[in-house]
């Protein structure tokens, strides 16, 4: 575990009763990604696994595919004694084309800012159809992901304050579990793992998370070509439309037995085959 | 409401029942800001309160702090017969120093991308001190604040999908509730409020947010003065280090009647003064 956890004191009130403790909590640092010597982003993430969140964050934003798209990633310590471990260089293959990261969050060239120009833009990108994955997975194996993810996730009973994206195969065996107390720096962590295994794309298989489906959580599915993708809480709108676009099954309020199904319902058989 | 909630149609599945039906979700969208006439950031909201979203997220970011810092906040329709709502052209006043935003963000000197340094560059910036506030506020007061938030959500009891943040005074009266799928755009919502409304710094003000603390929500916390932060989780390590840093009190975990409290806890009452 190290460094993503810590304690800090606290004054625990219940009642008229009032007792100071320490208490364990997630650890949130900053993380510096360079690329190619240039600061590309700064993510608050919990220490551990920042390898795989870096390069799972360039699987996101399209740099890079495949394992070999990566020279190395290699924290810097600039000489000093006391190295933050809080900035990583990446060094990119010299096949592989560097974006403008500046420019690509920062110019927009109108008023165009809307779900479906969004959405062009990550269909532009998406190196993989998820759309024709032929992968089904019975309800009752989708339902049981969450309880799986949970006993997976080492550091979440200890602070309550950790998210989890895990990946699974089609048969519901772990692949794949990352926590971090942001749900989209966990998902980065399991594909920068995939990259590195040579995964990608990760055809067949399914991603279960912490919390709510947002946007960028499906559009991170799709980069790394996951067919099904999974959440305990509630989807957005733009979630929903993303993810039909994409040809992706996602399913919501995975609680309790039951489930909601936005998008893609036709990977999710619901009554078990009849026995031949 | 209007576009803050739409729906969508789901398959539920509950045991081996299957049926379709329209479900009503929280709308996701992304807005870009502009201050005079240069994108600065697009997050990605819920619709609704997009003026205050925008002023909020510039105070949060040291840009203003005053009403009079802003000449005009505009949606840009481009001149399109169907413009998206999602574009705000922010007019600044002339006094307002415009900060490089792209700048900021990409460039660090060294790597000394480490909680202290992050500290060193929010207490540059912050334009009030909270540490001097000399508000107090019963634990019962505080343990009430939830379910005060809870029923002042419009959108959520529909969705399960929205984040919420709550401004109240010491005695507990709702001054401003907003509603987002980002709880930091809840935030910037009730700063971008207080902004308008000639309020800032929020000095004797308790501000309550569903789920989490992060690093970030107590800096714009504390960008908008406001000396008591309260959440129904847990919040991270470096939440609480800048809380204390600050000067500020936050308490976590504020459910069933009980809580923590991680930083100025001499601003909690925990007993009923006794009558006089």
């Amino acid at each position: 575990m190290g460094r993503r956890s810590d304690r800090r004191k606290v004054l625990r009130l219940r009642g008229d009763a009032a007792t100071a403790r320490p208490d364990t909590l997630a650890v949130e640092e900053p993380l510096e990604i360079r690329v190619d010597g240039t600061a590309v982003a700064v993510t608050m993430r919990t220490p551990g696994d920042d390898v795989e969140l870096a390069a799972g964050f360039l699987v996101s934003e399209g740099v890079v595919g495949a394992a070999d798209d990566v020279v190395a990633i290699r924290f810097c310590d600039d000489g000093r004694p006391d190295p933050t471990h809080n900035v990583l260089d990446v060094t990119l293959a010299p096949h592989v084309a560097v974006p403008d990261f500046a420019r690509s969050f920062y110019t927009s060239s109108s008023c165009g800012v809307c779900g479906k120009d969004s959405l062009d833009a990550v269909r532009t990108t998406a190196r993989w159809s998820v759309a024709d994955d032929a992968v089904r997975v019975p309800a009752t194996l989708l339902a049981a992901l969450p309880d799986r993810l949970r006993d997976a996730q080492a550091v979440f009973e200890r602070t309550g304050g950790l998210h989890a994206a895990g990946l699974f195969t089609a048969a519901g065996e772990v692949l794949c579990v990352r926590e971090d107390v942001g749900r989209h720096n966990a998902v980065d962590k399991v594909v920068g793992w995939a990259l590195a295994e040579g995964r990608l794309p990760l055809a067949g298989t399914l991603l279960q998370v912490s919390g709510r489906t947002s946007f960028e959580l499906v559009q991170k599915a799709w980069m790394a070509g996951v067919p099904v993708l999974s959440a305990v809480s509630a989807p957005s709108t733009l979630a929903v439309d993303l993810a039909e676009e994409a040809g992706m099954t996602l399913a919501g309020f995975v609680r309790d037995g039951g489930m909601n199904v936005y998008a893609g319902a036709h990977r999710v058989a619901v009554a078990a085959p009849a026995a031949g």
